[in-house]
């Protein structure tokens, strides 16, 4: 079993400037997984959900090789849901509504199958619940990838420290490591946040792209210039779920084969951008996927003869 | 005579969350010309100065190669004097004063030995002042690019739009790009400007990078990530400065070689910021622009085997 995924599986209703949905599936683990999927199978969901899911949606999963034998069906109970408001520079929202309703009590249950996976992805939870899976992997996975969100850092940083300590791989936004080590530069901030124990991170910038960091490295990678945004939501997560799945499907965990995933990653994001909810990442072919890297490649590349200094 | 660069050259009294100056020399024309110098000379530049302006820093243009015989000395009167405060994220600052001066009644007058550039910087100034420039020049130039800002955009649009139709590269900033065109995303406000004449347009993001548009190719240079920006003012202009001072070098204006001019440009505005005012493009060598220019290219580069589709 190559690659673990554990997040929220959750109603969304979202408003942006250009529409408006309601209740409709989204959450971290159903982006990351979806976003995976387009490069390894299967993808071991580990999360929870009211008798409420659409067995529809449980099917999309299925279709998209994502295994659900971690993912816990609770009988007469109604599955998270959450619900947002974007502002017209869609780099701020505003949360309307908060139910938690199953996730108040999720205790992650690793099916056996799921105990040794080269690949973890442990997306926004609480810390205590990314430590409980980490608890129950018989052996070290080769990589473990983990999400967080301010929320933690401000109420259970102790927590989120320890958690922190035991993986390999942070991603975070651009707001959230100046909050986690009260530096404003994303230089400083990243030097400090490499010294608390994962030996990469990835600052996330939204529509600013991303940079991956490793000792002295930094690498950048654009988000892809879009006519239009029409849904930020998930955005971050389908990119995790697109940098983790590529390094799956690629066994390599070099810092080349890590930018490599960041382009993936960013390449997936933008197809999560344009249409409400995950919708867009249903559906997408190797040839889209691949057009749209070239176009990566196109944006960034340029060709200048270095002099010897 | 190849680069003729038209701007302001004045005083600036700066406080950043890092320092405060007094009085400092700077203006669009100071940057934009130091920055050309270390690619092409002589810098030709068009301006206006009132008889306090130091000896000293004259002979700091003379000893960068800045000919500036189209520099107006106004006896008895006074510089224009800008002073500003920034922010925390030093996107932002307010103006604390502006006293126009000598530039009130600036008009512009090109010495013959100037009639006849290759290249010319239009740098922020009044639309007419900019247009009475282009007026003067014997034959078109291989390149006008032109800086403009929010105030003419809502002052003086119609003639903002006559000067912008007589260019071929407009360089604004994402705000100022979106009050021009009343569109959002960035994508469609450069479709939109790229039919009123320019045939290149770059919109500059601050720390956030630099978009290149032309017909349908889009091209983008991170800023370089700084442990800290002590000061951005300038950043712009040194950003224009540096790439028609490498474009007036190679004498090549395809869209391949604006690309390299992107990343010289933004390479030179990264030691822009480093201090305070233009102080860091005094004393530049070689080694260090290729150092920095060799910075962004571990930057952004990866290796992608793209498949065929």
């Amino acid at each position: 079993m190559s690659l673990v995924v554990v997040g929220t599986v959750a109603f969304d209703s979202i408003e942006t400037p250009f529409g408006k949905v309601d209740k409709i599936s989204g959450g971290a683990a159903t982006y990351i997984s979806l976003a995976a999927s387009y490069f390894t199978k299967p993808v071991n969901i580990v999360s929870v959900i009211g008798d409420d899911w659409p067995e529809e949606d449980l099917k999309r999963f299925h279709d998209h090789g994502i295994d659900t034998a971690g993912l816990q069906i609770k009988k007469g109970e109604k599955s998270f849901y959450w619900s947002g408001k974007y502002h017209m520079d869609m780099n701020t929202r505003d949360t309307l509504a908060t139910e938690l309703n199953v996730l108040a009590e999720f205790d992650p249950i690793l099916p056996d199958s799921y105990k040794t996976p080269e690949f973890v992805m442990l997306g926004n939870l609480t810390p205590q619940v990314q430590q409980k899976v980490i608890d129950q992997l018989k052996e070290k996975p080769k990589l473990i990838l983990m999400d967080t969100m301010n929320f933690w850092i401000e109420q259970d940083k102790d927590a989120l420290l320890e958690t922190i300590k035991r993986i390999d791989v942070l991603t975070i936004n651009d707001e959230e490591a100046r909050l986690l080590t009260d530096e404003y530069s994303l230089v400083k901030a990243a030097k400090k946040i490499l010294t608390m124990g994962p030996e990469y991170l990835i600052i996330k910038k939204g529509e600013h792209g991303a940079l991956l960091f490793h000792e002295n490295n930094v690498f950048f990678a654009p988000a892809l210039p879009l006519e239009d945004v029409f849904d930020p939501t998930g955005a971050g997560d389908t990119f995790a779920g697109g940098f983790i799945g590529y390094l799956a499907k690629q066994k390599d965990i070099s810092f080349d084969n890590m930018k490599r995933a960041v382009i993936y990653g960013s390449a997936m994001a933008s197809f999560c951008v344009e249409k409400f909810g995950p919708e867009k990442l249903y559906n997408l072919t190797d040839t889209e996927i691949q057009t749209r890297i070239r176009q990566f490649v196109n944006l960034v590349q340029f060709d200048i003869e270095l002099e010897e200094v």
